[in-house]
């Protein structure tokens, strides 16, 4: 018998507390023994939920699941980098009890203590739902291409960006007409800056680039742009170039450190992640000796987490979760740009049509070094501003930053630039 | 210490000995233990290899590799499903010797004896490499699905195929010029019947299919269509209906049954599995909670084989490996075809140009209950046979087989129907 503890019972917790008992022989015969819940803990006790609480005991804090007899491992479900869940997982770890959590803010912010205080303690931690949902990321990299040195990582880690960029693409809709409908339709949240913003992504990939680069997961250099600044005229440009806009996270290995970003960006129609629609996510992967390998699926939901949930369950149960949470084989330096780093960019200004605008602008290019691939102006207007988008050859990222600097002074130039890489 | 011995030094063979070499570090505090290659076994000693054999016992017959002292586990990558590897591996379990082989082979044909040799003697199988190359299929379906109950498999399961169609697609030429570039380029083999006939993908599904569903691997009931038959003709007019063509694996559960089919089939342009180019293999596998995953990447080849062929001896070494080869939960029936599965179907014709032939054609099928969704002509020719297009909506199997017997009949009617199925 596997004995464990739910902690936080929403919609995941639900899910996964069903799919534990409508699947209960399967589960037995895959993990080698029965699992039980023996007790849950959540905000409100009296709340209508889809799932059966009979025989399970309830808990108000809890912390107190740990003292559950016979405990074999405890399933975090409340979410948020601190306060109870933090010191839910801390207080497990510290007495040598195992944790599955789909907490990424949690282990993104707090990793490196967590990793230490479990391989002290013995304790094991399975997060296949911290990450892309039922996608078995995270089992890809720990387990499945162990024996990959990475090089780089490209997500699409984020459903409800994806889902607005897909809806501007295909109906031609504006940021916030998108957004809107993702809130009507559940996948947005009422306050969503977590998600269009980037820091939900930022989380994801900081638990990637750590288990493929053998690192401590580190979030404090990473610099994230959101989508709120993507207009359909950039989606419009973007087809024009062969190119869809998605928010990836971008890990790439160089020779001295990690480079980690979150942001839009231009990815050719030819990469399987440019196919990725609507609330999907997709991480694709380059190993030395696998290639390019690319997993899409449904990033979030109640079933599909579960799902990842219960599999961290079964390992768990069977002894074959990983003993180490966060293996740190490497002294990499993890930053958010690094010299050796060159890029195509997509750069959409609005501008007054004038005389000379183009010819300021390229002169500021030249000034930086920088090479233009293609420049792509559309419509005439002798009174509103018009766009004009610039893609350059590979270029270092403090030039960009310097030209940039300079053509947002033009005062031909109406808004601050949008500023886009354009990937393999 | 976790000490292997190898059978079979072919490209693959030679990876995974110069990758253990090259990531010894890493693997082994993957492992929790170093990983030693103590004995090979190769068809020719005196051939020249990438790979250094120093210190490394020299066997002729594979079966003596099961006799060097402390082994931990076996390595076959001979091959076949008959012979000196079957005999390796039937030896190796009946001993208790766990086994990592990538073998379709052997474990679609010999799976159900094997996996119940392996229980009793409590030895374990690794099996990821057999699958989809370097793409942890396996691992899903074993591990990171466990959970699910699945509906259906898709697979892109054999990379010479993949390019040739994409070839086609691309290129516009005919089945045998790009069979002939795929020879060229090492993509396909001089005897390419194992491939372009389906039996390698039939192979895969198999195991696939036993992994999803419960089951013994079974290809007994197994029919396989290649894509020889498939004309530039085929490849246009899939493109005008929106699809592309790609040879699939495709095991889908009903009620009864589990439904195993291999063939030429046409993917819609929404689909995953449509962009799959050149020698990618993909699978996009549906289960019950997880909904859709897609996982895509390189299926063949030396480096991305010895990925998969590695992370399995991690797995063994750190006792991870699943205990049951193939666990069967089920007493279902595998079936070619099952009655109660109806599909759409793209029916493609050469027929002399003459009036009454579509009428003809219409009436057997209105005779046999088929709607039919389009009717496509192209060109029209006097002396020569033009191609004609049928897409039919939901149609039972008997029925279109039924309805195919009589078109074939028609005078008019030059050359054998080419039959796809229209998949979601």
């Amino acid at each position: 018998m596997f004995t464990l503890a739910i902690a936080g019972l929403g919609t995941v917790g639900a899910a996964t507390l069903s799919l534990l008992e409508e699947q209960a022989a399967r589960i037995a015969s895959l993990a080698g023994q029965p699992v039980r819940v023996a007790a849950v803990s959540a905000r409100d006790k009296n709340k209508k939920r889809p799932c059966s609480l009979h025989a399970i005991t309830w808990v108000d804090d809890p912390v107190d699941l740990l003292s559950i007899n016979g405990l074999d491992a405890v399933v975090e479900l409340m979410g948020g980098a601190e306060g109870k869940s933090r010191q839910l997982v801390e207080t497990a770890l510290s007495r040598g009890i195992s944790v599955i959590t789909a907490n990424k803010a949690l282990l993104a912010t707090h990793g490196t203590e967590l990793s230490a205080l479990a391989t002290i303690n013995r304790a094991r931690v399975g997060f296949e739902a911290a990450v892309g949902g039922g996608i078995p990321v995270i089992k890809a990299l720990r387990e499945g291409l162990a024996a990959n040195p990475m090089t780089t990582i490209r997500g699409i880690l984020n459903g409800t960006c994806n889902y607005i960029l897909s809806q501007m693409h295909e109906e031609g809709w504006d940021f916030t007409t998108a957004l809107t409908e993702a809130q009507r339709l559940g996948f947005a949240e009422a306050d969503p800056s977590a998600d269009i913003d980037g820091h939900d992504t930022g989380h994801k990939l900081a638990l990637l680039s750590a288990l493929a680069f053998g690192l401590s997961p580190n979030t404090t250099t990473l610099y994230s742009t959101g989508i709120r600044h993507i207009t359909p005229d950039d989606l419009s440009f973007a087809n024009d170039l062969n190119c869809r806009i998605k928010l990836l996270g971008v890990a790439q290995k160089t020779a001295h450190s990690v480079v980690q970003r979150v942001g839009p960006c231009l990815v050719p129609t030819t990469s399987s992640l440019a196919h990725v629609h609507g609330s999907l996510n997709a991480v694709l992967l380059r190993g030395d000796y696998v290639g390019d390998l690319t997993l899409e699926g449904r990033g979030a939901g109640p079933h599909p987490t579960a799902s990842a949930v219960v599999a961290d369950i079964i390992d768990m149960a069977r002894g074959a979760t990983p003993h180490t949470l966060f293996p740190t084989s490497s002294h990499t330096t993890v930053t958010s740009h690094d010299r050796s780093l060159s890029f195509r960019y997509y750069v959409r200004l609005y501008v007054h049509d004038e005389p000379g605008v183009v010819a300021a602008i390229a002169c500021i290019l030249r000034d930086a070094r920088i090479s233009i691939e293609s420049l792509l102006q559309r419509g005439r207007s002798r009174t509103a501003s018009v766009p004009i988008v610039i893609t350059t050859h590979p270029t270092q990222t403090g030039a960009m930053k310097q030209a940039l600097d300079a053509i947002s002074k033009l005062p031909t130039v109406s808004s601050p630039p949008c500023v886009m890489t354009l990937e393999d």
